[in-house]
C-alpha cells in the first residue's frame, strides 16, 4: 500500500500501528521516531520498525505516509521540525484526540505539495508506551477523518484505505463537530473518572485503604480510566479547552440539580432521572458498542 | 445449615441467594415472598423457592433465617408486617446498601427473642429482577455485617457462616462507617454515571445519536452503571442522604478546581492530578480487586 511509513511517536497508538501495518503488509518499511532515546531503544528491541531515529526530520525522509501519534501539545513542534524533509506528494496524518487544534498547529507547516488528512482513531486502553501496542487495537473501531474542503481527494482515499486495512470503520466529520462529540463521549468521562479517583486520594489514609478494599462496588471501573496517560490528557484539556469546559459546565448543572433533588428528598424526580438513563444504555447496546 | 430460609424480595440479590443456597445446600427449604404477583409467579417458574407468597408475614412463618432483599425504602414496612410471625430465636438479616437507615427502620419491629444482624453483600450487576440472579454472584465478594454491641454472638456467627458458604468474605463494620465508605466507593460513582448519561439525554437528537455511535471512547462504561435499578438507587439517595451529599460536595469541590485549572490552562497542575490518580489504580490492582 505504501513504500515507507514514518511513525512519529511510538506509544500505545504508534506501536499498535506498527503491529497493524505488519499484520496487513501495508508498508515495505517502517521508520520510527520518538524524542526519548530510551523509548526508541525499547521500540527497536520490540522490532517495531526498520529504521530508528530520535530526529523526526530524518525519520520522515522518503516516507509516503507520516503518522503523528504524539501528545497534542507536541504536534506543532513536530510539524515544524519535519516540514523541510517531507517528500513531495507525501501524506501527513495524525492520531490526535482533538482535531481543530491539530489543524491549527500542523497545517501552517505543511508544504503545498504535501497533503494533510487529520485523523482520530477512537481506540485505546489505559496502558501507554511502546510495550502497550497490539495489532487488533483498531479492529472494528471508528476512525474519524477531518479533511478540509480543499484536501486532495486521492489523499483522503489513501488514508481511508489505510485505516480500513488497520481494521477501522471510517467516518468523515467537521473538525469542530468532532471536538464537540468527543468532548462528551470521551473527554468528559475521562475527566470525571480522574476527578472521582482524585477525591479518593484526599481521604484520610485508613478510609482510603477501605475505599481500595471495597472498590469492586463501582469505584474500580473509574480507576481503570484514571490510569491513562497523564500527558496525553493534560494536552486534551489544554487543546480542546472550549468544548471540554462547555460539557463540564452542562455536567455541573445536571449534577447540581441532582444534588438538590437528593437534599430535598425528591424521590419521584430521582427515579425519573435514573429511569430515563436506561434508554440510552439500550441504544448503546443496539448500536453494537457493547 | 438452616431448616427454612425466607427470602423477602426476589430481585437480583434475592434470586442469586436462592441459587447460592441451593448450590451450597444451606437450607432444607426456601420460602419466597415479593409484593408483586407477577414477579412471584416468575420466581415460581424459575423454581427459586419451595413455598411462595405475596404475604411476607406468611413467608417468614417457621423460618430460621429471614433475608430482606427489598429496596431500602421498603425495609421498615416489611419489618412491621412480619414482626408478629417471626419464630423465637430466628435471625433477620438484610442486603441493603445503607446500614444506619436499615437499623433505624427495622430494629423497632424486631421482637426481643429474634436477632437482627444487618448485612450488605457488595456484589451486583446492572440487571434486576428474578431472572437476573446467579449462584456465583457473591463468590469472592465482600459481605459487610454491621451488628450492634448487644447483638447475639451466636447469631452473628451463623450469618457469617451463611455468607461464607455463599462465597463471600466477611467484614464487620460500624454502620455509619459503612455508609461513609460505600458513599465513596459505590454511591458516588453510581450517581456520577447517572449524571453523565443524563447529560447526554439532554442533547439535540442528532448529537445524541453520535454520542451513542462513538460511545466506545469512555461513555459506554458509564451507561452500564446507569442501567441499574432506578428504585434501588432512588432509595439509596433518600436513605443514605447525608453521606451521599457529603461526598457529592467533596467531588464538586474537586471538579470545580479541575475546571478552573482547565480554564486557566494550568498544564502542570493538570498533569499532577492525572499522575497521582495512577497510584490509586495500582493499589486497587494490588488489592486483587481487578
Amino acid at each position: 500500500m505504501f513504500g515507507r511509513i514514518a511513525l512519529i511517536g511510538i506509544g500505545l497508538i504508534g506501536s499498535s500501528l506498527s503491529h497493524a501495518i505488519r499484520r496487513g503488509g501495508l508498508a515495505a518499511e517502517i521508520s520510527v521516531s520518538t524524542r526519548s532515546q530510551e523509548t526508541l531503544d525499547r521500540a527497536a528491541e520490540l522490532k517495531l520498525g526498520d529504521h530508528y531515529s530520535t530526529n523526526a526530520a530524518k525519520a520522515v525522509e522518503g516516507a509516503d505516509l507520516i503518522i503523528l501519534s504524539v501528545p497534542l501539545g507536541a504536534m506543532g513542534a513536530v510539524a515544524q521540525s519535519i516540514k523541510g524533509s517531507l517528500k513531495p506528494g507525501a501524506i501527513v496524518t495524525d492520531a490526535g484526540s482533538s482535531k481543530a487544534s491539530v489543524i491549527a498547529d500542523i497545517s501552517p507547516h505543511i508544504p503545498e505539495d504535501v497533503h494533510l488528512v487529520p485523523g482520530h482513531p477512537i481506540a485505546g486502553t489505559e496502558y501507554s508506551g511502546p510495550d502497550a501496542g497490539f495489532a487488533t487495537l483498531f479492529d472494528n473501531r471508528w476512525c474519524v477523518l477531518t479533511p478540509q474542503a480543499y484536501t486532495d481527494k486521492n489523499a483522503i482515499e489513501k488514508v481511508t484505505k489505510f485505516w480500513t486495512a488497520c481494521g477501522s470503520n471510517i467516518e468523515i466529520m467537521d473538525p469542530l463537530h468532532h471536538d464537540k462529540v468527543l468532548a462528551i463521549t470521551s473527554h468528559l468521562p475521562q475527566l470525571i473518572a480522574y476527578c472521582i479517583v482524585d477525591t479518593a486520594t484526599d481521604l484520610e489514609s485508613h478510609l482510603q485503604s477501605e475505599v481500595i478494599k471495597f472498590s469492586a462496588s463501582g469505584f474500580r471501573d473509574f480507576t481503570r480510566l484514571a490510569a491513562s496517560d497523564p500527558v496525553m490528557w493534560r494536552d486534551v484539556c489544554l487543546k480542546n479547552r472550549d468544548a471540554v469546559l462547555d460539557v463540564l459546565s452542562q455536567f455541573t448543572e445536571d449534577l447540581t440539580a441532582l444534588r438538590r433533588s437528593i437534599r430535598r428528598g425528591e424521590g419521584e424526580e430521582l427515579q425519573k432521572i435514573f429511569t430515563r438513563t436506561r434508554a440510552i444504555r439500550r441504544d448503546v447496546i443496539d448500536a453494537n458498542q457493547d
